[in-house]
């Protein structure tokens, strides 16, 4: 199985993609997409689209995974971050991809063990768990390869139980 | 000069197609996209998407004008109606159309001439610059008939004052 994750954003959105080999977490590839900040919005958000795209038809992944958005103290912030995150679901949608979607809690439970777990410790699993050398940069390409961790773990134990893949379908 | 009026939201998106034919302003269409709220998010922005599309492609418009989103009380309708209007302007960018935004200030001073306008007064006031016999429903129709108006009059402003047309790119 190969999932890519998505860490939304619209200045920076992280990407991870891993896939699980012999029972063994790797990764395959990470970083971020990044837009100008004096590009107008909806240039932005199609360069983000595009770009998700362009990995999609890469890597071919089997499942998207998002981290859910809760709404901030920068009410701002959560509104751009929410439209870079509905092109992300669009995008997935439009490719058939199965989506699971996590809460940062679940992410942390999952990666850590622990939902309260701070970024700094659950960088520090996601690089031992995927065998990196080095904490992945920027933390937006962690985060997206701890929500997409979150997304393998979470599938091989439903499937494990018997459960049914979760698509969005 | 043809304008897509968009008021953005998940379960409702509102649209109204409006044109200037000598120096009046006419309606070719207006309505609402709808989606089940049992239908995944990812289905539910997909088919905002596709049906923003057909509307692009039956009326090919000049222009796109979409409503700016503020923060609300209740913080997950705006994390939900951003999500979407991502993917309004995502759709708008991919079809190289200039995209104006503006605030519900700058769309009752253009429709009723008074930003404190209540609903019902800018719903009347787009009636009668339409010419329509009775008040557009749903009222997300209404909204994104007052938001395209707005965008036709500001730009026939901005023509007149010889200012360049104002798109995103």
């Amino acid at each position: 199985m190969l999932v890519l994750g998505i860490d939304p954003g619209t200045a920076t959105c992280g990407y991870g993609v891993i896939t699980m080999q012999n029972g063994r977490e790797k990764t395959l590839d990470y970083g971020a997409i990044l837009t100008p900040p004096d590009w107008p919005m909806p240039r932005r958000l199609l360069h983000i689209g595009q770009a998700l795209q362009m990995l999609i038809d890469r890597y071919q992944p089997d499942a998207l995974a998002v981290e859910e958005l809760f709404y901030q103290k920068n009410a701002k912030t959560v509104i751009t971050v929410a439209q870079a995150r509905g092109v992300i679901l669009y995008t997935g949608a439009k490719n058939s991809l199965p989506i699971g979607e996590y809460t940062p809690l679940q992410v942390k439970q999952s990666v850590v063990g622990y939902g309260r777990a701070d970024k700094r410790q659950v960088q520090s699993m996601v690089m031992r768990i995927l065998h990196l050398k080095e904490i992945p940069k920027p933390d937006d390409a962690a985060d997206a390869l701890a929500v997409a961790l979150c997304h393998l773990h979470t599938s091989r134990m439903k499937k494990a139980m018997g459960e049914e893949e979760n698509g969005y379908l």
